[in-house]
């Protein structure tokens, strides 16, 4: 069974007619994009958000209706994946290099689903590098400085040049392997001068729908715990 | 007497051969840069790391050999202006758009000394409009969860376009009057996703040097209460 596939359709339960749609980035919630752009075509009237230039260019491809998150004012649902999520609804985003977008567009959204196949759900986030976004001028002396602090910092590559992100940032990659308190850890990275975000998403997703061999596996930020 | 000619030249004191140097930005630091230009034509050996385009072009024309953030471990000193200081050694700066750099250098600065006119030392900092950097793609959206906040932002403009700062980022300027909790201020507006850096500069400076009517005033850090 495609566990992506299987995941990434399943989120457009969520949607209604009338919505504004965040769109995620990622190789799942492709899936999601290509259901949503059937939903349009079968009449449901949407409008949608891309958290990245990647979504941005498949959506269109797709004749997906797009506007800027700065020309709505709330986004009624969002869709996207995750590179490690835990039960507590925490994860890891950024592994595609969109996490300042897809954080801002989240973050603006009553309600957020993300989409994952099950090798992402992990007891303890860590073990997939954190990506932080830097600001260029600042890129050489923040690694040093995750380097004192014990984080095994690795610069983001593309083929010989630093990654370049779609705010013209570069990325941080933090090799932390066991994250102890991730919610700490986010507020001490963010307050950092230089440091524009990282990629600990938390308390943000209310529905985690992980793709696993047997079928789907939902979780619930309300669930009874 | 010209204030801030007396108070950005002073400031040169706090130099000595050998050091990293970080230059400020703006109409006070406009002088320490042409002093240092001076000393630096008179033997001393100093390397210096600047804060914005503008002083890049205005040491080079100097002659003042510049290096990068990026490529030295520390800086001894930094000399710079600030838009708002109050007895506590707090300040707003970023007027001239510069926030990011400035706050990236002084903080990887030993000591931090700032320049400024008598008109700039007040009581409670918040007069000054306060400048925060955000993202291009959370411009509109910040500056509305600005208002719901009731800070009374403003787009910070060039002609008829968004000011673009030098990490091509966009600022917004909040009109609060009247700042009651500087530090918690800063750190409440950095946590939001989409803001890059705001202009509360808290801890920072270990000596301010005003300069006033009658001649200088100088404010230390480890002044007696």
């Amino acid at each position: 069974m495609n566990q992506k596939k299987t995941a990434g359709e399943k989120a457009v339960e969520f949607i209604s007619d009338g919505m504004t749609v965040g769109l995620g980035t990622g190789s799942t919630v492709y899936y999601t994009i290509h259901k949503v752009a059937e939903l349009i075509k079968s009449g449901m009237k949407l409008q949608c958000v891309s958290t990245s230039s990647s979504t941005t260019k498949l959506a269109q491809s797709l004749g997906i209706n797009l506007v800027s998150l700065n020309d709505v004012d709330k986004i009624d649902v969002t869709i996207d994946g995750a590179d490690e999520v835990d039960y507590n609804l925490n994860g890891i985003k950024g592994g595609g290099g969109a996490l300042l977008f897809e954080k801002l567009v989240a973050k603006n959204s009553v309600k957020n689903i993300w989409v994952v196949d099950s090798s992402k759900l992990v007891n303890q986030l860590g073990k997939f590098p954190l990506p932080v976004e830097v600001v260029q001028f600042a890129l050489k002396n923040l690694f040093k400085k995750f380097n004192d602090l014990g984080y095994n910092p690795e610069f983001r590559m593309q083929g010989n040049e630093h990654y370049l992100t779609d705010s013209h940032n570069k990325i941080i990659d933090l090799h932390i392997n066991k994250i102890e308190h991730p919610g700490v850890l986010e507020k001490s990275i963010k307050e950092i001068t230089g440091v524009v975000e990282c990629g600990l998403f938390i308390g943000i997703a209310d529905v985690i729908i992980v793709g696993t061999e047997s079928g789907i596996k939902q979780i619930n930020k309300d669930r009874e715990l």
